[in-house]
């Protein structure tokens, strides 16, 4: 690996990831966001390969979810959103979706986190906005983090630019991102690649590497 | 109140606290924190007082908490902090206190959060360090925040510093904050009181200021 | 305009902006930049037409600049990126492009900013990030920010994915924000389209917003 | 050094400082601050020692400047502060004290930053509020930073808070920080002290450590 004033420059994927220097971070796999997906079932699927990859090197493993507040603490831009994406026409009608303690909130069972895995609520799109994972992160010395949930046109493409603003590369795992709408999933993809901060991968390319620490470990 | 530039220039406890602007934040009134403090008992009744008078009036309200993480998730500093404080002599001594799910981790039944409140998780000392505490208080108009809890010394005085820093009043209930070493609460108000930002007042001053607008409001 | 719990919630163009609650934000329009950029001539008229509007109503105004670090303070991330802009094979090689105090740091002198305007410089593509931008707008009251300025799709699009993320809603003016990649800026585009929290407008259309209140003062 | 799960746990100031791992951070020294100062002349002499010191081994050397924002662009907050601290008892008597390129806002000339030295601007107190400070150290690996300028009760104080917040470990030099009060300063100190996570030394000690590492190197 390129090395330079004392630090190391990762480049490759083989480079960037790493059981100490990397983390996974699930994103939104919840009850009520998978259920607005159409293959969520394939997702869900690949999320677990990853998962379950990550969990035999121990690699950190950090789920993210999605959290609305309590109709009474929403403020201007929130009842914007929610009208935008409700389609209501007024604030009366809004409904939080995924307060604390809802079903629609609960990360799927599939993917139940472990006592040893962390969960970050977040009120905004981008996982670094309003929560403690670059300071988690940092503090265990990662440098890079792989992704994989949903929605890629949503909530992870800005997760994956925020990141990389922040210094914490993102590999995403293309084909382990849902996404509400096709065209605009292409359309962040497209553009991720040509800003070239984010490693792009799959799951079978990334679970092969992450088996191969394992292999090493043994 | 002083008016300039279109907006106006909040300088008195009357002029910075109110129903629309101001919002409650109860510090870290978890179970395994307040049996840390000698006279928990007063700073319980105190904080249900004031806690009381906001309700009353509706004003926004919001709780932190402070989690800890999973011992494979503490990195360096976490480690080291949590040493000093459990006064262990090796990582493998450190106990997470504060893991999410754990009793010690609940707010104590006195001041059992309502569905209309806001609870935001922390790692670290700010209440506005790695939550969304922020956004949530702007996005509502929110200027000023009346706050109470344990520990003064602790995360109440650098959650008034950092507030401030980024223009957010802070209005402190000094006889409503509990504090693990008195010597070191009475250098956090003096600190305080000499840097200006922060509105010292106490219980029975904010509970009648907040009454008012329950008249008001009538 | 729409007002619920004590406070308005704009969604059109006209509800969103005005000279107290909207600033305008002229993103890195520097001479090393600019000189980058195919129809520069263009881009710059038209910023400057947005400028001049924003200047005839008091509209607070604000430039950024992109900053290069010594490279002896460049981490691995900023050498990685560094690598890739200047299709480098060694740090070595690496020029850092906009060192503070160089010819092309400076903003062009067709847009020289006046003594009342605002500058922040940053060295990542948010203009969020690592500036005190969010802190100057909550504290004058803005809620929303008219953008224009180079590059659309390298920092002029997560410019407006993170405003939007901490509840700023951004007004992005398509004919006024210049590109290095045409493929790129138009994925960019139909994302934020997409996504639908930024407003996107031309000049004229901003120029006429604005003008309006000009009469108004009058 | 204390190891665990694959990273070292620095405690003392011998295992927390090293040139790689530490920068050294100046905090406003700047023309209208030392000019406030009574014993300016003794902090200069020991912030140059610290500095030359850094210089001869080639640590990271960032400086702080405080910046006033024109007069226009200042919001509620920032006036309040202001009127207090010029004790104005109207936001017209208001003056800007370092204004960009201002005689008052320039570093000092015994303590001119060289080219390979960053300089960050701030408009807030704690240098991790509205910089690029904290995402300068973490792409560069640096886990603590020693801190010394002025005014130690006033801004070095949360900056330390700040930084422990954020796990970056502050190394403040107690006889190289200036103060206005020096009541406000004793109490800064005991508070940090207490706190535990800030590591107090003097410039002698400090000098001697660096000192070792030039002999290493040569």
């Amino acid at each position: 690996m390129l090395k330079f004033q004392g630090f190391t420059i990762p480049r490759t994927l083989e480079e960037a990831v790493s059981p100490d220097n990397t983390a996974l971070l699930i994103y939104d796999m919840q009850v009520g966001i998978t259920r607005q997906v159409a293959n969520a079932g394939e997702i869900i699927d690949r999320v677990r390969l990853i998962l379950e990859s990550a969990r035999r090197i121990g690699m950190r493993t950090f789920f993210t979810r999605h959290m609305s507040l309590p109709k009474n603490l929403m403020g201007a831009f929130q009842f914007r959103t929610a009208l935008a994406w409700q389609r209501a026409d007024s604030p009366d009608k809004v409904q939080p979706m995924f307060l604390r303690d809802s079903p629609a909130f609960q990360i799927i069972p599939e993917l139940q986190p472990l006592p040893s895995e962390g969960i970050f609520d977040k009120i905004s799109m981008s996982a670094f906005s309003g929560t403690p994972l670059e300071m988690a992160l940092r503090d265990c010395g990662i440098r890079s983090f792989i992704i994989a949930g949903i929605a890629l046109e949503i909530g992870i493409d800005p997760t994956c630019r925020h990141g990389a603003d922040l210094g914490l590369m993102p590999v995403l795992i293309q084909d382990a991102c849902g996404f509400g709408n096709s065209q605009a999933a292409a359309h962040s993809l497209a553009s991720l690649t040509h800003m070239g901060d984010t490693l792009l991968t799959d799951t079978k390319t990334i679970c092969d590497l992450l088996a191969r620490f394992a292999t090493i470990a043994t």
